[in-house]
């Protein structure tokens, strides 16, 4: 028979996918200060902003970024209209799986891989691509498909603030559109709480029909300083809270934690090449380095993915 | 004795300060019927996204904008330190009150207003200068305090549309920073959720402290088809709902109503000379002219300030 006190415990846990650690005590610690009214340390709801990265934060990152993968998938997709990419760098490279290769070229590979993948249509056309893929295509090593490689500790975080009043924005250097496609179905965030690298986008009629056309030209790059100033821009206050895993959210992390008042920031670190992947300082995609090295100066908690997550996926999430 | 069926009526009616008519009829309507669980034009709560305008359609904007007055009242307040502004316009014309020759030389003058009032500091410190001047001023024509200025009526429909979990955006050509620094306080709109005009904005280290500076570059025009576009990148949601009262709000109000499904597009129609002002197709400040002329093509409402408003102003409203 089980014991109805250890039940109930177990029950109120809000966060049971994370170890006791003294990483787990900090997060409880920091929302239960911050949210009781008595609390010397207590923020108003309103003020209560939390940001997140997502690439390696709420989800897996390797061996690539999950957004080019779906530029990957999209490009042969649309190869059969391209017969010229036979012999066009990088596209050659990635029909042919040389994908280390094709982004050898660097950004400028990278700026034409996005261009014809991501504009040159309309915001509506591409949502439902994205959709589409998100639905059916699988990650190349796990077989899962990729909205089952959210981490699921960090789901529960999300919902914890929430239920405790914070505010959760995404603040990524991937692109709005394509994660505003699935954040609510995969976070519960509404796509208006999406902060991210943009293109510019053009108010058309044709047909005598409104359009908003993707044009092949950057809006905003949502990465490294850019993400105060897109937290400045897209939300206008300074978050009290935020969890990133790289260098790209160094910025974020340090205009989080030199604010007035309690602050609390975290940094995903991937420890667990069982589970998941293991790198830092020697991995390009999701470098971390300088942030690792100043996490002490700025208080950051560290959290070891390996010891402090029992769980790292979500067990039989659907998208739909 | 006060009939008690009576009483209950009065006192449940969300739109007090709007008279019984077809536009308020317009308005209930279409908030059942996209709220009924029931109805065949029931829209989810996510998808209840309703977009403002501000100057003109919230708060009044005669006889110029609230932020060049704002502006015009900072350049007093510099003036001292720039004794070269005496003898160089647009300044010397600002300073002699001659404003309306200030601005008729066009968007030159305005940029340069803007770049000495609204840049060249931090973030922190502009919003400071805002409260403190929104605390402060008093309209040259009514003396009341700019914040007493917003329109009852519609704080009235903002309150009734969030109880019935529409998402409440301001979508205005005023700059996102000005704004922010009072929405909730008068609006109950937190600061993301108002898209605006924006200067570019950098992140900073100063003496070891991070900052977001004011740079004099312009990040984003948020007025006619830059409006479906901020929309679009902001909230990243087609709107349902939307109120404007001049030209600047045509493409908000088409991106609106074109899309499928339930949708609703008013225009506040400046009517009443003797409470507030009477002006449309002639005005340079809250021109409307095209979407007068389209309304009905699109089924736009046209609010009749003098008809169909009691009340303009709010009773006694403060800003703390």
């Amino acid at each position: 028979m089980t014991d109805p006190q250890i039940q109930k415990i177990s029950v109120s846990d809000p966060l049971p996918s994370w170890n006791e650690s003294n990483v787990k005590k900090s997060i409880l610690d920091f929302i239960n200060k911050t949210t009781a009214k008595d609390s010397p340390d207590f923020i108003p709801a309103d003020e209560r902003i939390a940001c997140f990265d997502n690439d390696g934060t709420l989800w897996a990152e390797q061996p690539l970024y999950f957004q080019l993968a779906f530029a990957i998938d999209r490009i042969k997709a649309l190869a059969p209209l391209h017969p010229e990419w036979k012999t066009l760098q990088p596209f050659q490279d990635l029909l042919e799986g040389n994908i280390r290769a094709a982004f050898a070229e660097g950004e400028k590979a990278i700026l034409q891989i996005m261009s014809v993948t991501h504009t040159g249509i309309t915001t509506d056309d591409f949502e439902k691509i994205v959709k589409d893929w998100m639905a059916t295509a699988v990650h190349p090593i796990t077989g899962k498909h990729y909205y089952e490689m959210i981490y699921q500790p960090m789901t529960e975080l999300l919902k914890y603030l929430r239920e405790n009043d914070y505010k959760t924005f995404i603040v990524s250097g991937g692109g709005s559109d394509f994660m505003r496609s699935w954040v609510k179905q995969l976070f519960g965030i509404p796509k208006y709480m999406v902060v991210g690298s943009s293109g510019k986008v053009e108010y058309e009629i044709l047909n005598g029909k409104p359009e908003l056309f993707k044009l092949p030209e950057i809006n905003f790059i949502d990465d490294k300083a850019g993400k105060p100033v897109g937290i400045h821009q897209f939300i206008g206050l300074r978050p009290v809270f935020s969890v990133g895993n790289s260098d790209g959210d160094y910025e974020m992390l340090q205009w989080t934690s030199t604010g007035d008042g309690p602050r609390f920031g975290m940094i995903i670190h991937h420890t667990d090449a069982v589970r998941e992947w293991a790198y830092d300082r020697q991995s390009p995609v999701g470098h971390l380095e300088k942030a690792l090295d100043d996490a002490s100066k700025y208080g950051w908690q560290i959290m070891d993915m390996k010891n402090d997550w029992n769980k790292i996926f979500p067990d039989n999430f659907n998208i739909t």
